[in-house]
């Protein structure tokens, strides 16, 4: 049996050395267009900016190993530019001509390549994607040429990362971002906070701005914006995003999902007998939704290429699907989502409620505590988990995989409340906000009170049957408040509720939510409507 | 409606505010022996030690807050000494004299107390429990004293926390437990790595030796081991565990369960009627073995009193039960458990096998990585996570975390495998440890290849059959390798596999485990026959 695999960094490779553990007899050949296999993309950034000191550390894998552990050719510099289903061969680019290489089992993991924006003056010198490694030497050669600002042109993973690590370099940098946000996976509110974290690094941001024009002589010297504003550059770098390259796959008559993705079944076979693929190019089930998505992320990849490797070899494996699970660092900040967003929710169709639930790395009264806020969007009748966002300093990553993991076992609100969390002061709360999001969304979902957002308090505040009451205390008030709002401290609430007009509706909020809450269930119990606004003050100064 | 709640801890705290917040009619009266009320038990240790430098940090609440917010009548330093059932009344030593107090529900929660060491000389001054403010008071005021050294007696969670926190404060430590191991709720092997890291803070560890004096005239000078060894002590901590106080649920007619605790529903309603226990006093089912056992940790008692609570007050919640999730912090090193260990496993007469995954905090290639290892039990037949314990310096607290949640749904290895995690190089790799766990697990489970544990190499090598062979590198071998073991790296296998005798068994090791994999595969596919050794050297160095 001959199997060939074309493309040799996360999926790839990962197929090639399945596919060798699975099958000792076979004949593996892995074709790969760039120079290196199995590289750690997700490290460029941080190689940019130093942080990865050693080049050799983003080279995870030497050709040798994969020919004298795993017996797999390996050819660099050989670009495969067509597949030939009916006569089983492709056709290879090498160094030394065009040759046809015959398979019995072929796997296309050609991997995205960056979206191409089409902006006059995008291939001078000095614009830049943060693609591969020749991609990161010459940004690091620029930078040794004393290379002053630079313009991020997108605001997600990588440019972020990249504009991080070039303001750690030294230099001014602005990100630019055509959407009214970054991270534009995430709600809108995140993108909020993470601005305010790239403006204390020194990073402009400026959203809901394209970029018209790249400018310069053969060096780039700046770009301009679609509103007109110019903002000089010595480096440009381009990050709208990955896309995964499908020509190939059409080529070999593989057909393409709703998404634009390649096709593929659980066992990542294509609709062509014998071609399988695995990566950036092929879309993959979103597990809450159903829908199908494009996923263009390392961990996924690492995934599909093992199931797809595997079973070309003679194996038997699935591949169930996605979360879309990521995580952003910026700065102290983490940033990380799992499962369906509001929006995504919305469009999937689902009776959901979102909830804000602040909280803190680890117990509060153990030095070094940070808050952080997740915030949860909930299926409303039954109760299940259907996705969750963070931010904070620490402990976000913990709590978002936690809670992918909760997603994934298809769990409630009221298995997370149930949750036996490992807790000592210096790692979590005795209620860690994991098992916190539980309790407080069990309670929403068992009809206790009713919540609002946050988002919802301009038109609270403009309609006269309702009032937006505060139940912090004068001290908290005076810090900061919703203009508008009437004070009542929540401890002096059972006291002076009789002062509140009963034919109001309230919509209480205090710091975080739990004074709130009790206090919803006080008025409620003396016959007021009330709702809580969730996540209280923090969420409030977050997301308004 | 009138009830009455003993114990004003975790369980009691929350029960008694939750009961408010379901009801608001209610007449609440908490009874308290202490002078506090919710104090933060699990910070102790690190109060002593200066880590926690404000005394007010522990006290979590007031009590004029219970009365302010919650109309909680909160009575400090009325021990509660009886229980008519049939009367429905309680007895209570107050202040000023014994009073009844008339119940309609009774919420038991008297918590746990020190296990007591029947060791004469325990009552000298400088012999002190870790359990209440109070008693940190008291060693405080000792270190203010200048006392010089001390003997912790018990090497569980406390134990070895205040051990540390002593040590930080200048003091000679030595850690003393009768039984062969400290942290006995996990695997021995666990238990030398902890060992070697309070040995590297300068803590001695003496295992398998019991106490038999505590010597000095009114006050302790030291301590005499089952063994005769004596050790110099100004002060001598006695830390043996918690135990569930029963007598007033006994006296009430609260029947106990198999494990001793007071019996409960998963309503928390004990036997006798309108009487609700929670904390540590009760006994919960194990949701994995299906066990009753004593779960003396506060995330614990926290769920139980607000369930308790709620349906005292006429609500209708369920506490469902526990994994014995539990973390330590020592040193650098961080160490956590959840659902069964192999003890655990092999009692409750599952079919198990165990395996070890070490893995790092995050990606190699980005600073500061750290190991970590997990060790997994898992059914052998189905797959089904059963338990995990880990070790290392970073990180370990999010993959326990991570691991508890899919043991609460019912997760086997291959669910494990699928997982979608948050992956970014300063927070994970992108084959996280836990997808890593889900792999090599699901690997043995399909039967890919036999697994066996590093504890199994002295009986291996011990066995003419069976040769170890090491497939690491030269200089991996001479920097350490298992004593008997013959070498040949797995890059040379392919070509030199035919060296190998095919009558003899192998028992294969590397590093980790993977490249062990690799070579047990193509061996298998060459006719022989092979196992892994879970964990390689890593392992083997820990476990042996």
């Amino acid at each position: 049996m001959r199997i060939l695999i074309v493309g040799g960094v996360a999926a790839g490779a990962g197929a090639a050395t399945k596919a060798r553990r699975v099958n000792e007899d076979a004949e593996i050949v892995l074709f790969e267009k760039g120079g290196y296999v199995s590289f750690a993309n997700c490290g460029l950034p941080y190689y940019i900016g130093g942080v990865i000191e050693d080049r050799d550390e983003l080279l995870l894998v030497e050709p040798e190993l994969f020919r004298d552990r795993f017996n797999i050719d390996v050819r660099l510099h050989c670009e495969v530019t067509d597949v030939d289903p009916a006569g089983r061969t492709i056709t290879v680019h090498t160094p030394i001509g065009e040759v046809k290489e015959p398979y019995d089992k072929l796997i296309l993991a050609t991997g995205g390549r960056p979206v191409v924006l089409p902006i006059p003056g995008k291939d001078k010198e000095g614009v830049y994607n943060v693609f591969t490694v020749p991609d990161a030497d010459k940004i690091v050669a620029r930078l040794g040429e004393g290379v002053r600002s630079a313009v991020v042109v997108g605001g997600g993973f990588i440019g972020l990362e990249t504009a991080e690590n070039l303001r750690a370099r030294g230099l001014e940098v602005t990100v630019v971002d055509k959407l009214p946000q970054v991270m534009s996976n995430m709600d809108p509110e995140f993108s909020d906070v993470l601005i305010g974290e790239l403006n204390r690094l020194g990073i402009g941001v400026i959203t809901g701005a394209g970029v018209s024009e790249i400018t310069g002589g053969d060096k780039v010297d700046g770009v301009v914006l679609e509103d007109g504003r110019k903002l000089p550059a010595d480096l440009v770098i381009l990050s709208a995003g990955v896309r995964g390259s499908t020509e190939l796959p059409e080529k070999a008559g593989c057909r393409l999902g709703e998404s634009g993705g390649v096709w593929v079944d659980g066992n990542m076979r294509t609709s062509v007998p014998d071609i399988y693929a695995a990566g950036d190019i092929v879309e993959s089930v979103n597990l809450v939704s159903g829908k199908k998505v494009r996923n263009a992320l390392a961990g996924c990849a690492n995934k599909q290429g093992r199931v797809a490797g595997a079973n070309a070899a003679g194996g038997n494996m699935l591949f169930r699907g996605v979360l879309g699970t990521s995580i952003l660092k910026v700065g102290e900040l983490t940033a990380a989502r799992t499962g369906l967003d509001a929006r995504e929710a919305k469009e999937a169709g689902r009776d959901y409620e979102c909830l804000y639930i602040p909280g803190f790395s680890h117990a509060t009264y153990y030095p070094d505590a940070t808050p952080l806020i997740l915030k949860l969007t909930v299926e409303k009748q039954t109760g299940l988990l259907l996705g969750a966002q963070g931010i904070g300093r620490n402990g976000v990553d913990k709590r978002i995989d936690v809670l992918a993991t909760a997603i994934a076992g298809h769990m409630t609100v009221f298995d997370l409340e149930n949750l036996d969390l490992a807790y000592t002061p210096p790692f979590a709360s005795a209620k860690d906000p994991v098992v916190l999001c539980g309790m407080i969304a069990a309670n929403m979902v068992r009809g206790e009170i009713d919540y609002c957002l946050p988002q919802d308090l301009p038109a609270l505040l403009a309609d006269p049957g309702t009032v937006v009451l505060d139940v912090r205390t004068q001290g908290e008030w005076d810090a900061g408040h919703v203009e508008g709002a009437v004070l009542l401290p929540v401890d002096e609430l059972r006291q002076r509720y009789a002062e509140l007009d009963p034919e109001k509706e309230y919509a209480v909020y205090c710091g975080v939510g739990y004074r709130a809450y009790v206090a919803c269930l006080l008025l409620k119990a003396k016959g007021y409507r009330v709702k809580n606004v969730s996540g209280g003050w923090k969420a409030i100064k977050m997301a308004v």
